[in-house]
């Protein structure tokens, strides 16, 4: 029997009209599936309806990742694959398997041979980078920093060097809630010259994506509020 | 006088109808400008074709990067835009900034002060590497390696290193001729448990993305055609 296809299905970052980040094709591609893994069921269903108010939720079937690191639910996504049915790969925002952990679904149905196809949509990641004018022909991108010192600084100090010696741009995301604390970790351990890009609210009404060098960050310092940021340190 | 804003417009990466890899949002936005920072000339008018048939080209004007590192077209562009006219960035291929030299555009934007906006599109790194199941979380894109030994076997070990050590996944470009050579450099010096990610003719007819270890590589090799190709090293 013919497998089935996993495909990678990117939904909104801000809360947008989906023919801003969207292509219409993937309606097309996604208006058959009836079985998602996805991060949060609810997030998932949500887009799903926005997508196509008549969309068959009820007939559908969701594997939400299990929170506690124990992936036995890939078990049951893959073997629908194995049986011919086609999966759609729905993260919490923006771009699948990128900065969250839905590669590790993908990475199994790599393992068992399946197709994967990836439909277009946004990442912040991408967006700001271009945007934000820094090197876009090397780059890196780390995740968080560790969160409790002296790891943070350490870790945070590694970078700043690679930077310098390398010229390779380097990405961060922070939990909302943190923003301030990287920003003023940046303004501390960064040298005046090097540059730092702040990317919020990508795609929403607010998006503001600005790079500036440290010493004028320090000049006109920056008012977060709690949305989800792109920070990228580069020369 | 307010400035202008320089938006980041993705185009097709394969032969493929608009509305597969684009929002309709996009077009609304594009219709107005009619300045463009461009790679090609030739290809950021068959877009503007292919997108309105009645896009008033012989009214726009279009700033062809210079190829000879002479970046004097730039003074042209941020003229324009800090005379409160839009400008469009587009490159030959996919996401204008990422893996080409269009970023230096946007720095001297971002250096003006000036509102840089991001278009969403295809990506044929962030595409190849969400299909590919490999680190999401954390991840390098090396552009190209160098041509030339010993320096590209030097770097390579390096950057395998890297794997070894971070779990990184590891990205790279090559010129589609080269495809087969960097391929063989993989089998060459990657130990056997290591796994690569090959994804060709993204969003294309011929699309093709699997991860598989350096061993059963070895046991399927690949043919390549002249695709454009992207390479990923992982763990």
């Amino acid at each position: 029997m013919a497998r089935g296809t996993l495909f990678i299905i990117p939904i909104t970052i801000a809360d947008t009209e989906l023919s801003q980040v969207l292509p219409s094709h993937n309606t097309e591609v996604i208006k058959p599936i009836r079985f998602f893994a996805v991060e949060k069921i609810k997030t998932a269903r949500q887009f799903l309806r926005k997508m196509d108010r008549e969309f068959p939720i009820d007939d559908s079937t969701f594997y939400e990742q299990d929170k506690h690191d124990d992936y036995s639910y890939q078990k049951e996504v893959i073997r629908h694959l194995l049986d011919g049915q086609d999966v759609g790969l729905i993260s919490e925002s923006g771009y699948p398997a990128v900065a969250d952990p839905g590669y590790l679904i993908v990475a199994e149905a790599q393992r068992n041979g399946v197709k994967v196809v990836p439909l277009v949509g946004p990442s912040s990641l991408l967006m700001a980078l271009a945007a934000s004018g820094m090197n876009g022909q090397g780059f890196t991108f780390n995740g968080y920093l560790p969160v409790k010192e002296p790891d943070r600084s350490k870790q945070l100090q590694f970078i700043i060097g690679l930077v310098q010696k390398t010229s390779f741009s380097q990405i961060f995301i922070e939990t909302p809630y943190r923003n301030e604390v990287i920003f003023k970790d940046f303004i501390k351990h960064c040298p005046s010259d090097m540059k730092v890009c702040v990317a919020l609210d990508i795609t929403g009404p607010n998006e503001t994506i600005v790079t500036q060098s440290i010493a004028d960050w320090k000049k006109n310092p920056f008012r977060f509020d709690k949305t989800p940021c792109v920070f990228i340190l580069g020369v």
